[in-house]
């Protein structure tokens, strides 16, 4: 496996292009395209906030062929919560894009991020698809900042490896948007990954699945979470191996490389949170089930007391283990360890002495790493949040005009 | 019912105390005691979190037998996380207490707030309460005092009414703490409530906990919820009235008259809540049932999105949406109405035309109210918070120091 320059136009037969069509009043980019020459299998995965955008509902019914060739983006607009005329507008958009690109509406896919609650523009839509059906070209930096909101920076990654039982060389690239809203199941997440490989539909789908939910449905920003998240994958078959028909060792590798793909994208959309100043990681260890690792990791990430603590470098660790108490998964206090950087603060049932000192030199630390122990089995996994700060606020308060 | 001036020692028969016993650095009062002459019934209920606090864990032990005579109150340290340590000093607590009032210890309630994982000072903790224990009063100002941490007000009230079926007057005051760590389930507050009303045990302990659900069970602050919620209520029957024995008209007197004073002292709580400068009032209605109206009140109660657009005066009704679809209770967008401030902003599956200008106006008022509409049935109810800004930042990210 090698890491290598770019993202969702690194494999073969990708294209992709970004443009301004004027959503955004500040005259940043808003529209982006990814197309693949030849039609590639599809999959994806869409918020589970029950209020769901009009985007993800057209998707959501398109995906179900399991073929696609292009996704058209918008940013600075979310088309949620804006009824008939917002399902119209997101069909249309899909529509528009075919027509310019001369393929059928049925392999076009739609995301829009952006302010919930506004009709589109479709004057300026319609302008900014043929300018990107216009000037598709084998890079990515365009598209990568178009689909940006409030993230200061593009978030991008791409793979070539190998597998096991071919010769070829396989590709696989992503681009991702998100820095507010994130939360549980992909909140504000728009993710893109495009790959080369050959494989049948289900193992996509699968494959998608299984590496969204250790990557972008464990991180957590502000506890909220979007109308609009979408992660989508393509797979045109370009690299020419063989096809992989079943759950062998070649589906494995693939797997693997998804999931590196999916978890860097990640854990960018974290480090890019809203004012966030720290990267945290949580991990739950010695839990009896996924279930219950899941639930307190999500408790001690959505905790805004251990998050302020974390960001002011107040070594006020119960709060950590408060949160884990409300996430009521069954836990016993007197049988937890608390570390913050691998020093013990808590132990079954007592607090650690430890100078004051030492404790704010800890947590003062840029990357901080929270790990609760539970002693109740063998199950653990990672989380990863950041600090909530005067800066989240400011923007979140002004972030409308 | 008449309102009248006082807290927990407008009751016959009660009384209290406030002092500095040193917790504390700002050198604020830090210990409170209330007594009730005679051996009161007595009921409470307690934070749900699975880390408990060591009070917690002993008053919950004490309250079985049904009766209490006085509650031992320090704010400045929580007692939590605290080991064998902890239990000992809580228990000790109680035992001083009684020493000081000579009365049996199995008669003395004990509760704590502030710092989690310290340890209390034993020696000044013992002078507090032989001070407290010379100092009982007919007043509650320094009690009241006492119990707070990061609180910028005492919350008091008190009440006078008669029952249908007795000619005497009853009493009944409250005093509560809290400001943040506010949510579920009384999250980081302490209530204390005493009446000289004759009532069966088991009708004051449904009663308490009946209005606790519709009070402070309903705000939130930040979401976080404390290791430590405590709410007691001492029934002293000195008023003489006939006693309440079943749930008739003066069982339904009483409790209206508890639900006032709970939930006027959980309003309180949220006004005063860390940093808040909004009071937002949530109103479910048209719910199918309580669990559905109050999954959808809590997540738009502690979504930070809708509590930093509320500060910053933004008019982003967008998100109330966003939350009420991520508490996943079922609701089907296309039938709600969504209004702020009496004033609709969004009315099933489509947004309102309504001018900038207008929206702004709507938003930048001190008091807001939401009210969802959720088209699936007939329950309704409230649930109280405050916005997100800066100072809650500020509050928390130095709280430790």
């Amino acid at each position: 496996m090698k890491k290598i320059k770019g993202g969702v136009t690194v494999p073969e037969g990708f294209k992709s292009s970004g443009t301004t069509c004027g959503i955004k009043q500040s005259g940043k980019k808003d529209m982006a395209l990814i197309y693949s020459e030849k039609l590639a299998e599809a999959a994806a995965v869409f918020t589970t906030n029950e209020v769901k955008a009009a985007p993800v509902l057209i998707s959501r019914n398109k995906i179900k062929n399991g073929k696609a060739r292009a996704i058209i983006v918008n940013s600075g607009n979310a088309n949620a919560c804006t009824g008939e005329k917002g399902l119209e507008d997101a069909k249309k958009m899909t529509e528009l894009t075919a027509a310019n690109l001369k393929i059928s509406p049925e392999e076009v896919l739609v995301a829009s991020t952006g302010k919930i609650g506004e009709n589109l523009n479709m004057e300026k839509i319609t302008k900014g698809i043929e300018q990107l059906s216009s000037c598709l070209e084998k890079d990515d930096l365009d598209a990568a900042e178009a689909i940006l909101t409030t993230d200061d920076n593009i978030k991008r990654i791409a793979y070539s490896f190998k597998l096991p039982n071919s010769d070829e060389e396989i590709k696989i690239g992503g681009i991702a948007k998100g820095s507010g809203m994130i939360h549980p199941n992909m909140a504000t997440m728009l993710g893109f990954i495009t790959t080369d490989i050959k494989i049948e539909n289900r193992l996509l789908n699968e494959a998608l699945k299984k590496s969204v939910k250790e990557s972008f449905n464990r991180i957590s920003v502000d506890g909220d979470q979007s109308t609009n998240d979408s992660a989508f994958l393509l797979a045109n078959g370009q690299a020419g191996n063989n096809k992989i028909k079943e759950k062998n060792e070649d589906y494995n590798e693939f797997l693997k490389v998804l999931k590196k793909v999916v978890i860097f994208l990640a854990k960018a959309i974290v480090a890019d949170g809203e004012g966030t100043t720290k990267f945290i990681t949580i991990k739950v260890k010695e839990a009896a089930d996924e279930i219950q690792a899941d639930k307190i990791a999500r408790n001690i990430a959505n905790s805004n007391l251990v998050k302020t603590a974390l960001f002011g470098g107040d070594p006020n660790w119960g709060r950590i283990l408060a949160a884990a108490g409300k996430a009521r998964a069954g836990i016993d206090p007197e049988k937890m360890i608390v570390k913050v950087n691998e020093t013990t603060l808590y132990k079954k049932g007592e607090p650690v002495e430890i100078s004051e000192d030492r404790l704010s030199r800890l947590i003062k630390k840029d990357k901080i790493l929270i790990e609760v122990l539970l002693g109740k089995g063998k199950t653990e996994l990672e989380f990863w949040t950041g600090d909530l700060t005067y800066e989240y606020i400011e923007v979140n308060a002004e972030y409308h005009t």
